[in-house]
This record gives C-alpha cells, sequence and structure tokens, in this order.
C-alpha cells in the first residue's frame, strides 16, 4: 500500500494534458455527430440508489462488478453509476419527456473488472439513445450514429456485428424448448455464450452444462451461433428455416429492415454468437469491432423495449448504442489514427528580454486575447533563454518578442517556429492576424 | 424511501437537456478563458485513496463532510474527491511536469453539505492553477483570469475580495502571540472565521471562546477581521501599523504587487474577514461575490505553497482558483444573464408528407448532416401533422418538407418559423445554405 497511497486506484488513470487534449478532440468529434443525428445531451449523477441498478444487468455483474457501498451518513446503499442507459430508463420513467427523447451523454462508468488492455475500472462511454420508437428506422440510426463516429474519427475499416435477442430466442425455443427453463435461464444462456470470444467454445459448452442444459442442447446452440455471414442471405435462410415461429419472423422482418435503412448497411454482418452481456436487450444489439489491435468491442448497443417500464414509467421502447472512449483511442493511437504529439493548445508564448517590459508584455498578453488567441506570458521571472527553453518542452510554436526596439516603438517581433517565419517589429493588429494564421 | 427509490439521492440532480445545454455553454465559455491563458486540461478520477485527501482540508471536513467507503473487494478506503486541487497536487508530486504547470479542470466534486440555494451535495468546479511559480504576477493571473470568465459569462459587476493568510497570521502574532497556541489552533481559528458570513459575528465568538482563546483575544481577532475597503490604501494603513513584523510585510508586498499587476484591479477590494475554509491555503486568497443574489461566493482560490511537498514532491509554490458551475448559472439565471429556453440543439426537422419519402428524407439528411447540420427525421412513423407538433414542442426552428413535389425533383421546401420565411422547391445546395444561414 505504502508505494501506491498517493497514486490512484488500480483501473483508474490521470490523463495528463496531452493525453486530455487528444481524449477532448476525440469527445468533441463524437459529440458533434451526435448532434449532428439531433441528439440532445443528459447529465445525471455518477452516484446511483443501488435499487435502481438491481436486477439490470445480471447476476454476474451485480456480485462482482458493480461499485456498491453505503453512504456515511443516512446509512442508504449507493453505487456508481455502471453504463449510462440505466440512469437514462431511471430519468425517462420519472420526468415522461417529449417523445422520441433523443439524448447523448458522454460520461464515466465504472467496473471492477481485471485491468487489461483497453479495459479500465474507471472508464468513459459516449451513449446516444433514441427513446420512444419501437421502430427499425431507429435501430438503424443508432448503428448509423456509430459508424459516422467511426468514420469520422478516422477508422476506414470495421465491422458491426449484427444479431437480435429474439431471433436467438426463436431457435432455442424452436429446437429444444427453452422457456420450459424459465425466462432466467434464458438470460443465463445468453450470459454465457457472451464469454464465448473469452472463454472460447469449450468454455460455454462447460458452463452451459454446467447450467443444466442437457448435451443436445447445448450443442443445438453452439451450432446456431456459429451462424454468421451476410445479413441479408443469412436472414433468409433462418426465415426459410424456422418457417412459422413467430419470435423469428419478427426479429428477421426487424432486422431486415433495419439492414435496409442504414447508411453504413456494408459494414453490417450477422453474428448470432454476439448477445451482449447484458440483461437488459430485448431485439436488435450490435458491436462494432476492428480487425487490429484484439482489443474487444469498441462500440456497442442494442435494444431494450421494457426498461422504462421497470421504473415505473410508460412502456417506452428504446434503442441505443454505447462507445468506448478508452478503447476507441487506444485503437487509433495504435493504428496512427492521431497521436501525443500535442502538449499544449497555447499558440502564443510572449517573451519579455528583461523585466522593464513585463507590463507591455501583459499588455500584447491580453489584447492578443480578447482576439481569441492563447497566449502565455512568463510568470516564473526567467532569462530570455529559460523561457525559449519552456516553449521548446512545450512544443508553443509561435514567440513574440519584446525587447528595447519592440517596447519604445510599440510593435512585436514574432518568430513562427513551423514555418521559419521572422516578422520584425510587426504592429499588434498585423501581428494578431499572423499569429492567428500560424495557429490553424 | 419507496418514493425516492428511483429518484437521485438528496443534493444529486440529473440535468435535462434545456439545462444541460446552457451548462455547456457555460462550460465552453469558462474553458475557452482558461485556454486564452495558456492552461490545458488535465483529468484525475473522482475517486482518490482516502490517504490522499487526509489532513489536507481541515478536521470538520474529513468528519462530516467526506464521502469517504471502503472498496467493495479490497477493503481499502476509498474517498470521492472534495475539490480538484489535491487531486492536482497528488498528480505533480507524481509527475513533476515542465513548470509552470498550468492546468485546468471541469469536473464533479461532491461535499455531504446541507443541500440549499447554490449549494449541492454533487457539484461541477471549474478550476485554474499554476504551478511552480511563487510570484505575485501568477495569484494576479489567477485573478485575472476568473474575471475574465465573469465577464465573458455576461456579469457586469462584481467584487473580488481579497486576503493574505500571512497578513492575518502576522497581524494576530503581533496582537497576541497566537503561535504560542500552537498551528493547528491558528488553522481552527482561520475556519471559524470563515463561518463569519454564516454564523455570524456572535457565532463566530461563541466559537472561538469555546476553541480555548481568551476574551481579549476574541475582540482583538474580530477588529482586525473587520478591516476592509479599498486595498492600496488599506494595506498601506496595516503596513504602518505592523512595522517590523515580517509577516505582514511580506503579505503587503505581495498583494501590493498582485494588485498592481492586475487587469481587474477596480474589480478587488481587501477583506480581512475572507479566509477561505481550507486549510491547505498559505498566502493570498480570494473570493468572488454579486451583491445580488445571496448566493455564496460564485469563486475562490488562494496560493497553496505546501501541498505539492507534502505528497513527496519537490516544493512547489502554486497558486489557483476554482470557479462553482453551479452558482454561476443559478446567479445568472436569476440576472437574466441567460435563460433556459433552448430545448434542443437541432436545427432542422425533415417533415415526410408520406412513408413512400422515407428514404428521399433520409438521403437529404445524410447529406446535410455531412454539411455540419444538426438534423432530424422522424423516427416515430407519425402523421405529418403529429411532426409539426413535434417541431413546435422541441422549438425547433427550420423544418424541411418533403411530399410528391419535391421528390421528384428532387427539391425541398424550406419553413424558419422565426423569419416566417417559406422557400419552395429550393435545389439540396442552396437549402444547405439557407438553413445555415437561420441557424446562426
Amino acid at each position: 500500500m505504502a508505494s501506491t497511497k498517493y497514486g490512484v486506484p488500480r483501473g483508474f488513470r490521470d490523463f495528463p494534458p496531452e493525453v486530455a487534449l487528444l481524449r477532448r478532440r476525440i469527445i468533441d468529434v463524437i459529440e458533434g455527430v451526435f448532434e449532428r443525428y439531433g441528439f440532445d445531451p443528459l447529465e445525471t449523477p455518477v452516484i446511483e440508489y443501488w435499487e435502481t441498478l438491481k436486477g439490470k444487468y445480471g447476476e454476474e455483474v451485480e456480485s462482482k462488478l458493480l461499485y456498491r457501498f453505503q453512504d456515511p451518513w443516512s446509512g442508504e446503499w449507493l453505487a456508481l453509476r455502471y453504463d449510462l442507459t440505466v440512469p437514462l430508463a431511471r430519468f425517462v420513467a420519472s420526468q415522461v419527456p417529449t417523445l422520441p427523447f433523443k439524448r447523448y451523454h458522454v460520461g464515466r462508468v465504472w467496473r471492477h473488472e481485471r485491468p487489461q488492455k483497453g479495459r479500465y475500472r474507471e472508464f468513459w462511454q459516449c451513449d446516444a439513445d433514441i427513446v420512444g420508437s419501437p421502430y427499425p428506422e431507429a435501430d438503424a440510426e443508432v448503428v448509423d450514429v456509430v459508424c459516422d463516429v467511426m468514420k469520422s474519427i478516422g477508422y476506414r475499416s470495421f465491422v458491426v456485428r449484427l444479431n437480435d435477442r429474439r431471433l436467438l430466442r426463436g431457435v432455442f425455443e424452436e429446437e429444444f424448448n427453452i422457456s420450459r427453463y424459465g425466462e432466467g435461464k434464458v438470460l443465463e444462456v445468453f450470459r454465457v455464450i457472451d464469454k464465448l470470444e473469452k472463454i472460447g467454445r469449450e468454455g460455454v459448452e462447460a458452463e452451459l452444462l454446467r447450467a443444466g442444459l442437457g448435451t443436445r442442447e447445448v450443442e443445438g446452440i453452439m451450432d446456431t451461433v456459429e451462424v454468421s455471414g451476410n445479413p441479408e442471405k443469412t436472414l433468409s435462410e433462418l426465415e426459410d428455416r424456422f418457417k412459422g415461429n413467430e419470435s423469428v419472423y419478427v426479429a428477421v422482418d426487424h432486422l431486415k429492415r433495419m439492414i435496409d435503412t442504414s447508411i453504413y448497411r456494408d459494414c453490417l454482418t450477422l453474428d448470432l454468437s454476439m448477445v451482449r452481456g447484458l440483461d437488459y436487450y430485448t431485439g436488435p444489439i450490435f458491436e462494432v469491432y476492428v480487425k487490429e489491435p484484439k482489443i474487444g468491442a469498441l462500440a456497442g448497443g442494442g435494444r431494450y423495449d421494457d426498461l422504462i417500464e421497470r421504473y415505473g414509467g410508460p412502456k417506452t421502447p428504446s434503442t441505443g448504442a454505447s462507445i468506448g472512449l478508452e478503447r476507441i483511442i487506444d485503437a487509433g493511437l495504435e493504428l496512427g489514427l492521431f497521436n501525443l504529439e500535442r502538449k499544449t493548445c497555447t499558440e502564443v508564448f510572449i517573451v519579455s528580454m528583461d523585466e522593464q517590459y513585463w507590463s507591455y508584455a501583459r499588455k500584447v498578453a491580453d489584447e492578443m486575447r480578447r482576439e481569441g488567441l492563447k497566449v502565455q506570458v512568463d510568470l516564473m521571472r526567467r532569462s530570455y533563454k529559460k523561457q525559449l527553453e519552456y516553449c521548446e518542452k512545450k512544443g508553443i510554436d509561435a514567440m513574440v518578442f519584446i525587447g528595447e526596439k519592440e517596447a519604445s516603438t510599440g510593435t512585436l517581433t514574432i518568430y513562427i517556429r513551423s514555418e521559419k517565419k521572422r516578422c520584425e517589429q510587426t504592429p499588434l493588429s498585423e501581428a494578431v492576424k499572423i499569429l492567428r494564421q500560424a495557429a490553424h
């Protein structure tokens, strides 16, 4: 403990400026896309009553992954939010907004996972949800907004794995009458299948047997979840094979319309093994992957038609997506889509050659800031040389020099490092123009 | 409990879109000002080890206000951050960045206060700190950046109350040899004086007596803290009165230079009763007030030269400010500086007259989004009339109509509500121009 005492807890991180600047740039892109699709911001507390979260995600989540604690004063059980969807449902149930309610939310969530590549205990989700529409157009828009984010960030190739829980349910029903095990077992099976990538086929089979399913049923499940490929073709095959099954019919019809509506239909692939880990999904679900790096899903989402009702709200069909900020950044860094080279947002540093010019330097800084430039003056009473060293270390590109000549003529000398451009004794208004151009 | 079960804990809040949109606008202004002064973003976890926060704020804070809890798995004691300054100090001590390290941070903090006007248990602070400079220029810049924020948000008149803990310390020393009570008592006296506005003169006197001070000492303290007014004049008077007291001399000199350097010196007033409640301050301190509404300090800050050292870092003199987002918004709403009328950021709604135009409508939406417009299409399969009702309820100003004429000619009909402007069968590129103009 002693050595980590003044660190941060395991799985938590500080983001120094070079990382924070990149994160803001990416968040700006994401929020920009969300807003262009008509999503508005909603903010909820990071702490919820434990009662609010209870029973929404599945047993394992609740017992092993949720940060739960007692309010030190009231003794009430509280929890750190595990996702942004449940708080949204809780909010909508209590306020019943004009529908559709399209909201986005970029915020932290907490999960007590084993920290590893792309997996942290405190991490950010970027969610966009459409509350109130039962139609496949809404599901398509949610997928589109995620794909648009991927493209806007710079990802050139990615795959959206698509499935529908009603489809799986219908197939399982048809093949071995799964409903006789009860609803809890169905959700359990979904959660086990979700681990396929993590624990492999044998692991899943073992867990399903342990869950009380028969060997033949387990085989049937494994055969089913191996179905994947071109969605239109695969869906038609499933439709033919399970003719008359209402659940399969409804799911196939919904998915077909959803795919047909999507602008990014070329990125979609059907994958029956992709079931998502959370209990609240009721319809179409999806996850977004890149081939490299192997970092898990960068985004995912789906339809949850019952969740709001469970908070005492009216039945309100809803669908949404969640983008993992850390994964999208970690993968993007590995792929070279962006880097951490920018260390400061400061555009201009005003170098005073001597103490007697400080007040002129501050006046110039004040004027430039009014013009929107990001400006630093020396606050350390450093020598000319030390000021230059600071600019170099920080990567500040433009320097303004103030010495006797400049102070006496009310002008400035400018040096733009990247352009190796030097302008002597420039009037302030002219200097602002040059510096503004250099900053863009 | 039953009724609040699906609400949020007391003192916590949801921010629906109209509030969230205003908050972002204000945060954008604040961050914009911070960046123009050369501050860069830093992000830290909302959870810190209890050990990190312990002993930094004062006894009362730690026993009554800090959200502390045990990690459910490791049993380690954790705490929700109480401010953004201590995490900064912890970060700097572990990383030792290039100095000066100018960072800003807009984020949540938690305090178990009694909820009331302008006071919440989960609230946002907007901090800007200069780490590494011992000079009054740095303190002046911190005050200036806060004043610039106030002006940029729209506040026309406000007062910055200024003080210096060394000044108080020197006066107390001179008048009744306070150091014989030990350092703990000095901090306790500061914390009691900080409650002046809250519990009144009599309350403070009673608490000081209870703290073990004599009647004459309490009187001396009360007389001292009543000193306020024009800073230059008052400082000179204090200097004359306490000639030869090193602590007073150093503080007066520092404050004079700070005031002299500040662009906003006309907003400054000296107020010896303003001591700030937290233990870590060591030098100049300040708070920002408006006459109306009476909501407490909108911002405050000060110098803390020892804090980083306490985390094992090198001695690193630092100074900073914290703006209370909720207060600045609550007060601004009361003063009519801004309002909550904007309910959505959507600029354009595409009204389909019939199902057969959906795909054209989506194509148009896609094109407009590429052009940067914020666009919604119908996702509810609503009638023409219902779509219009939705636009009205949401306050969406621009509508694009797609019916037979438009679909067959590949054009659009536009209606801008606020301008009562109608353009029939406009080509897409022309429509984008009109809509973009209307949106600004």
